[in-house]
C-alpha cells in the first residue's frame, strides 16, 4: 500500500486545536500509517507542550520531502506568525490571521502536490472576523484553494459512510430540494467519490418519510422524484439501491451492507452518525484535488490550554486521511 | 425494590416469535428480574422446543398467583386455541386469530391487575386479515383493551429515552404539525409519563432545522412554535429544555444528561435509537393503565423455525417491562 503524507493544520491557537493536534503527533501508530507534516507555528507548538506535558522534537522543514518521518517527531512548517503570547480562550485577531495562514500554505501543499491530503483541526469564526479574514469558514477557504466551488461532504464513521443531498437549509427548503434531477445528480457525484476513495460497493439512497411512505401513504417524494432518480442512475449503470427507510439504512451501512449512503437532508446523515459516535464522526471534502478530512467540533475556548480537551477526533481525521489520502497522489 | 410480574405474549406461532420466548425465558438473569407468565399454547411451545432444542418446564396456570416462579420454568397460560400441526413461515389464519387471542388475554391480565406490564412479540398482519381479526396491530388492541386513545409512545436504549411528536404521517405534515400548542401538550405528556416510569430529571426537547436554525437563518419552526411551547412549559413548573440540535441532543441523551428526548418526527428519533443499536431499541406504550414493551421488529417468517433469530430484542422488551412495570402495580 502506498503511504500518505498528511499536512496537518494547527487550528486557533487560543482553541484546543494545538492540543489536540500535539496528542495526535504523540500517537505511534499513526506515525506508521502516514507521514504527518505539522503547518503552524513553533511559538504555538511549544505552548501547547507546557500546556499538555507533551515534548515532541520539533524538525523545521521548508518542504514536505525534507521531513524526517517517524514517531517523536514533529516535522514543522513554522509560519512564524505567532511570536509571542497570547491567552488561551479568548478571540484574538492574531490568532485568527494565523489559523487562516496555516489552512492556505497547508491547501497550496497539496495543491502543489507536496501532500495528498489535509486535516484540519478547529477555528473560530469571531476570531477570524477580528482579523479581517474574507473567508467564513474552512469550506470558503478551500473553495479558494482548490478553484472547486460546491464540494461534495461525506461523513465517515466505523465505516459507514454518509454523503449529503443538501444541508444547511431549513427542513421545508431540504425536502423541496428532492427532486429527481438532484437526486441523480449526488447518487452520480457520490459514486464518484466513492471511487476516487477507492471504496467499491453499492450505494444505498435513505428515504424521505417513516418506512419510505409506504407507497404514498404518508408521502409522495420517494415515489415521484426519488425512485424515478434510483432507476435513472441504474439505467446509466450505476450501482445504487434504495429508497432504504432511514430508520434501518444507517444501521445497515454500519454492518457494511452498503459502501454509503445517501441522506437526504442534513440532520439525518448527522443524526445518524453522531449520535452512533459522536468523537469519531469525521467529515471528509470530496471532488477537489486533494483530500481534506476534518473534525466536527469546535475550538471550544471554555476549555482551551488546560489538557482536558479530548483528541479522539483529531486522530481518526488524521487515520482517515491516511487511509484515503494516498488515492490523491499525484 | 418491588418485584414486577410481566404477561409475554408468544406472538403469530408461525413467526420467530416463540423460539425468541422461549430462548427469553431461558434467561436464568431474568427471572432473577421479574416474575414472568407466558400467554400462549402448549403445543406451539412444545413446538418452538424442538425448533430451539431448549426444554424447560411447563408450568400450566390459570392466574399468575398460581404461579412458580423460578428459573428454568414457564408459566403458562395455556389458552389451546392451536392445537394441531402447521407450518413455520406461511400465513395461517389459525395463527392471526391465537396470537390476537394471546394479546386480548394479556391485555386483560394487566386490566384486572393481575400482571403489570404486558411484554409482546412480533404479530403478522396478513395473518390477522386472513383470521378477519377487526384490529391491524398491536396499538389498535391495545387502544382496545385499556380504553385509552392515543397512548404515548417511547423508545429506549441504552438509558436514551424517545418520545414523539408525531410518528406516522409525511414529513410534510410532521412539520406542519409542529405548533406550539401540540409542542407543549407533548412536553407535559412526556413528562408525566416520565413520572409514571419513575423516571427523574429534564425532558430536552430536539430542534427540526440544521443547527435548530440559526435564529431563523434556516427555519422558522424554533423561533415560532418550539421555543414559545418549551417557554410556557417551563413557565408551567415542567423541567424541560431546548431546542437542542438534532445533531447533539441523542448523544447528549446516551450520556445522561437528560431524561429523554422529545423527538419531533418519527425518523428523527428512529434514527437515533436505531442507528445507536438496532437490536436493543425497545418500544414503551404509556398512559395505559399498565405498562407495554415490545420488539420492534417483525415475524421474520423467511427465518421462522430455524433457530436463527436473535433474542437480544425479546430479552431487551422484557428487562425493560422488569424495570419499569412494577411502578403500575395495583
Amino acid at each position: 500500500m502506498e503511504r500518505s503524507r498528511i499536512a496537518v493544520t494547527l487550528g486557533d491557537p487560543a482553541g484546543i486545536g494545538p492540543e489536540i493536534v500535539i496528542k495526535t503527533f504523540a500517537e505511534e501508530e499513526l506515525h506508521r500509517e502516514a507521514d504527518l507534516v505539522l503547518v503552524g507555528d513553533r511559538y504555538v507548538v511549544e505552548k501547547a507542550f507546557k500546556a499538555t506535558g507533551i515534548n515532541l522534537e520539533i524538525n523545521e522543514i521548508n518542504h514536505p520531502k525534507e521531513g524526517n518521518y517517524k514517531p517523536g517527531v514533529i516535522n514543522l512548517i513554522n509560519l512564524d506568525i505567532i511570536k509571542e503570547e497570547y491567552e488561551y480562550g479568548k478571540v484574538d485577531a492574531r490568532c485568527g490571521q494565523a489559523c487562516f495562514e496555516y489552512i492556505m500554505k497547508a491547501g497550496q501543499l497539496a495543491m502543489d502536490g507536496e501532500v495528498d491530503s489535509v486535516a484540519t483541526s478547529p477555528i473560530n469564526k469571531e476570531a477570524l472576523r477580528a482579523a479581517d479574514v474574507p473567508f467564513i469558514g474552512h469550506t470558503e477557504m478551500f473553495e479558494e484553494i482548490s478553484k472547486v466551488s460546491d464540494p461534495l461532504t461525506m461523513f465517515e464513521v466505523d465505516g459507514l459512510r454518509v454523503f449529503f443531498l443538501s444541508r444547511h437549509v431549513s427542513l421545508l427548503k431540504a425536502i423541496e430540494m428532492i427532486k429527481k434531477d438532484r437526486v441523480l445528480d449526488y447518487i452520480e457525484r457520490s459514486i464518484e467519490a466513492l471511487k476516487v476513495l477507492g471504496v467499491e460497493g453499492r450505494l444505498a439512497v435513505a428515504g424521505l418519510n417513516p418506512h419510505c411512505g409506504e407507497h404514498g401513504l404518508f408521502g409522495w417524494e420517494e415515489v415521484n422524484e426519488i425512485v424515478p432518480a434510483i432507476e435513472e442512475a441504474k439505467a446509466r449503470g450505476y450501482d445504487v439501491v434504495g429508497p432504504i427507510g432511514a430508520d434501518s439504512v444507517f444501521h445497515q451501512g454500519l454492518q457494511g451492507k452498503f459502501a454509503a449512503v445517501l441522506s437526504l437532508y442534513h440532520d439525518q446523515g448527522h443524526i445518524a452518525t453522531k449520535t452512533y459516535d459522536f468523537m469519531k464522526t469525521i467529515s471528509l471534502t470530496n471532488s477537489m484535488p486533494f483530500l481534506r478530512t476534518s473534525v466536527d467540533h469546535g475550538t471550544a475556548y471554555d476549555v482551551a490550554g488546560k489538557n482536558i480537551a479530548s483528541e479522539v477526533s483529531m486522530i481518526e481525521a488524521v487515520r482517515l486521511a491516511a487511509k484515503y489520502g494516498y488515492k490523491f497522489k499525484r
